[in-house]
């Protein structure tokens, strides 16, 4: 059915995912390849309401189970209305995250299970996990000092979080890497912007030649 | 853990339902029983901001898979927040439409699959499964017709199917039923709202004695 490529990218925060997959989706346009670069919630309007639920400060009383159930929601939404039509068009599609965060995040990091997490997931994407998955690899203390530096990004409730919950991230990230070896390829992401960007690029040109 | 009672009411549109649970609960109170009428998303200001996404008219593009993980969202808050609590209190909780609503609606009906919806579901209720269903028998066409004839109720986009759909519904809890055939016990919703009335306080009155 979907003649495209899919490819996602995953990380824990302050990896520098967003500035190098950016970087990599230009070089694409400048070869003239059919690509879309997308995250969620990805600007379709029911999944942005679902993110402003989940994202709400105020919302403190939130269950850990409702929180991976609306990522669930929002990302079938998004799934759906763009990132299918975009693949059965047979565009290669870079995803800023997918599955592999909510399996680390709430999967792992907030005790919900990785197996369970899972088993909503694959309810959402009804069976269309990315062909190929890039993990950023870098310590939860380097990833922190970099969102730190930066000063770039708003805060929201997600930020909130201790170095303690970063580093469950990043042990839940490296449990998921465990259960899909095929589909995902860690790369070394303490390197300096420019070098990622080279490792990424060689790595996702390997995935579409 | 739980120390009270939780019974669910489930049955198609227009099985007078409400009308009959809420005189149940005035006769438990009158008796002095501790007990809670609720329904989903009762009240929880997080389950209300997801279902009025959910019954929104506008969202025509809303995917069965993002509704079902969404009414699932809400009733793991709803649960959380007001069942878990009273019931730990040793109330007992009468809840309007549970668990098999979603795999009867969203399962049957919408074509996604009882089992995947139950998959979705237990991980939202996390094991609290009601102790008691009752389960109002009445045709579709005898519930589209009572609908029709009270005027009451504001049109929402779900009251926008065809008799088809409602068909589907009840022979989705016919399925259900087969399921749990211990924790669900079909009445006749046919008669009066007298009638019915009193069968279903005799079965409540069984439940609690």
């Amino acid at each position: 059915m979907a003649k495209g490529i899919f490819i996602t990218f995953e990380g824990p925060e302050g990896a520098g995912k967003t500035t190098v997959i950016k970087e990599v989706y230009n070089r694409l346009q400048q070869q003239g390849k059919y690509s879309v670069l997308t995250r969620e919630p990805g600007g379709i309007r029911i999944a942005e309401k679902i993110r402003t639920i989940i994202l709400d400060n105020d919302h403190e009383e939130m269950d850990g189970r409702t929180e991976a159930l609306l990522y669930a929601a929002a990302r079938r939404q998004h799934l759906t209305e763009k990132v299918v039509p975009a693949l059965e068009d047979g565009a290669i599609v870079l995803c800023d995250r997918f599955v592999d965060s909510s399996l680390a995040y709430q999967g792992y990091a907030r005790g919900l299970g990785i197996d369970e997490v899972l088993s909503i997931n694959e309810f959402a994407i009804d069976g269309l996990m990315p062909d190929h998955t890039i993990y950023f690899d870098i310590s939860p203390e380097a990833g922190l000092a970099r969102i730190a530096a930066s000063g770039e990004r708003e805060q929201n409730r997600l930020d909130n979080e201790t170095l303690q919950f970063h580093k469950d991230v990043a042990e839940g990230y490296r449990l998921v890497q465990k259960m899909f070896p095929k589909r995902i390829q860690p790369i070394d992401a303490g390197g300096s912007v420019e070098e990622v960007t080279e490792t990424v690029w060689k790595t996702v040109a390997s995935f579409i030649s």
